[in-house]
């Protein structure tokens, strides 16, 4: 296989879900798969070895927070960001694009590209398509994202239409300055919740025959049943021999209703952000530990998951060092979420080969046999 | 060799070090050796198989602390402090007399116990000798601590001369108190910075024939010539075939002195805290990782330090995540010191067993050839 085909290996007689092989510089993704965020090169609160044994291959990180802190400079010349951060399997970087628009100060916007305020020291930073390219590829991760606007949930149809256009010569502008052949630059659909916007950005964007696609402009407020409606219109218009990631997405049952449509990875912070909190999931289920009907527990948070939290500790011991603020509880509830999330993608994955994904995962739903199973 | 049994296996000819074996029901104890302190049951941001990494053999817990969260009857039910934790090397609780004097909101002292008003409920509870060996055989580490006075620096000879006098007092109701056998119970000496007062107490202490003894009353804020004065004092008065402990000393030149004086054990929180904050212990010297010096240092943070932080990573990453205030940072930090502090107690053993002691460590300083050796 050569770096960045995507070879699909299995397909369901039921509905869109495959297995695919996704190869990288860094080794290969196998999909469907989960992809832990490590925001600023590290996914908060664990190491390089203990991701490793979350199940964990491609990594995310974040070319607006890195650009800010320790800035790109630093990454590049420390050996890219793989080496930077000390992990050794694919990762990719987002734009920057959806961080400038939620979290930056925006002060500008128009065709040529964002200008915001550094929000630790007030200064202006210009993002364009070409900034956006040049910091992804100084940081070197085995897939950059493409620069784009996402609008907000709810827009005006004129809103998205004008982002939508925006996103496409934007990425236009991204496949001329990207330059490194030693990585994937992945379009994004954008397009809101309007279907012939949807329909138009997914052909524009597949027109690029870039080595693999995102769905954006998803999970940023719109209900549930909107964003499966958005994945089941768009993936049959992505080409099926690239791989396709739904964008901020990681509850099982969206997942799983995802995959049934096609999509092969997936990127959500809540998994740590919910270990940070004291929340382990569960069964499909949000559990704080901080509760006290855990004290007297001294069985183990799940019983089917091979991560440390639940081969070496209790809920007892997890709900005293979240009682207790300690780092550990953090760090152990976030081990256990990513390894319960990419467990998932797996044993999807698993189905999938199988011929048992239509029966165990569609949908998703407390009685799937596969709740008891995988 | 029985439980609790200290066998000498080397000893230092121009000095009075020795390498020993203290065999307890987790295994053996090879001193010299420094023990990190785990106050609540966990080494602050550290899983037990990280911590296993640094060298550890014994490790600390808190006795005050776990009696307020969760209560020993938690630990007890879970099977102890070892399966509590997750930690199965050997462990060590302390006996909550120093947290109830110098954090407690303390009601009144008689030679019955201490009376003080718990902090998070405002309760008032009871300690006293048989109550604090019944927590401490509750949680089940192998070394339970006599619950003693440590009075503050300075202290009249008046207040320290009733300190020791009740310490040894109950030290007697400790020794009926308790009562498990696959426990050792390790007696502490007294008598502040009055020679006489250290004197009788070494005496007293030695008298009960215990499986060890510490030196309590040092690291209170008493100048550090005036603590290995008290060494050089006591250990002398100390069978020699048990362990010596010198609680709370934790820095490398006060542990070579003392090593060089016969003691045996160490601990203190100062590597796990100076790592939280921020700070490596490297070289005899503390480096503050927030420096922007180390922004574009690609080096090892030690480079003969074979931690993870220093084989897997780079100052400049130490110095990002210590600026991005990441958890990984702080992890990472106190593995690291928890590694250097475990070493140089290695090193120290090493050197002792090949006869070089008391030409590299002693006394330590930057011109020891053990500085570039260990
Ligand atoms: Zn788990
Ligand atoms: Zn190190």
């Amino acid at each position: 296989m050569r770096v960045f085909d995507f070879q699909i290996n299995a397909t369901c007689r039921h509905t869109a879900a495959r297995c695919g092989c996704f190869q990288t510089p860094h080794g290969p993704v196998t999909t469907p798969r989960f992809m832990p965020v490590g925001t600023l090169a590290t996914v908060k609160g664990v190491t390089a070895d203990q991701l490793a044994t979350t199940g964990a291959q491609m990594v995310l990180s974040n070319t607006y927070h890195l650009h800010l802190q320790p800035g790109e400079a630093v990454v590049e010349a420390a050996g890219g960001l793989h080496r930077f951060m000390g992990w050794q399997g694919p990762m990719l970087t987002d734009s920057g694009g959806f961080q400038v628009f939620s979290l930056g100060d925006l002060n500008r916007i128009d065709d040529h590209g964002v200008d915001f305020r550094n929000p630790r020291d007030g200064s202006r930073i210009l993002l364009t398509p070409e900034r956006s390219m040049e910091i992804q590829m100084a940081l070197g991760a085995d897939v950059a994202m493409a620069f784009d606007q996402c609008p907000p949930y709810p827009a005006t149809e004129n809103d998205v239409e004008e982002a939508s256009r925006r996103t496409h010569a934007w990425l236009e502008r991204c496949v001329t300055a990207h330059t490194r052949t030693d990585q994937a630059l992945f379009g994004i659909v954008q397009g809101g919740c309007f279907p012939h916007l949807r329909e138009a950005s997914a052909k524009a964007v597949a027109g690029f025959n870039l080595p693999g696609i995102a769905i954006g402009g998803v999970s940023v407020g719109e209900p549930v049943e909107e964003m499966h409606r958005i994945v089941r219109q768009v993936t049959p218009l992505l080409p099926e021999d690239r791989p396709r990631y739904l964008m901020g997405i990681g509850t099982l049952r969206e997942m799983a209703v995802a995959v049934a449509n096609g999509i092969d990875l997936f990127d959500c912070v809540l998994p740590t952000r919910l270990g940070r909190h004291g929340t382990a999931m569960v069964a499909g289920e949000r559990w704080n530990l901080r509760n006290a009907r855990f004290r007297h527990d001294h069985t183990p948070l799940d019983p089917t998951c091979p991560c440390i939290a639940c081969k070496q500790h209790t809920r007892s011991y997890l709900h005293h060092l979240i009682r207790s603020e300690e780092l550990l509880g953090l760090t152990l509830l976030s081990l256990h979420n990513l390894t319960h999330l990419i467990r998932f993608t797996s044993a999807m994955e698993r189905a999938i080969r199988e011929g048992c994904f239509a029966e165990d995962f569609r949908p998703w739903d407390d009685d799937s046999p596969a709740h008891h199973t995988w």
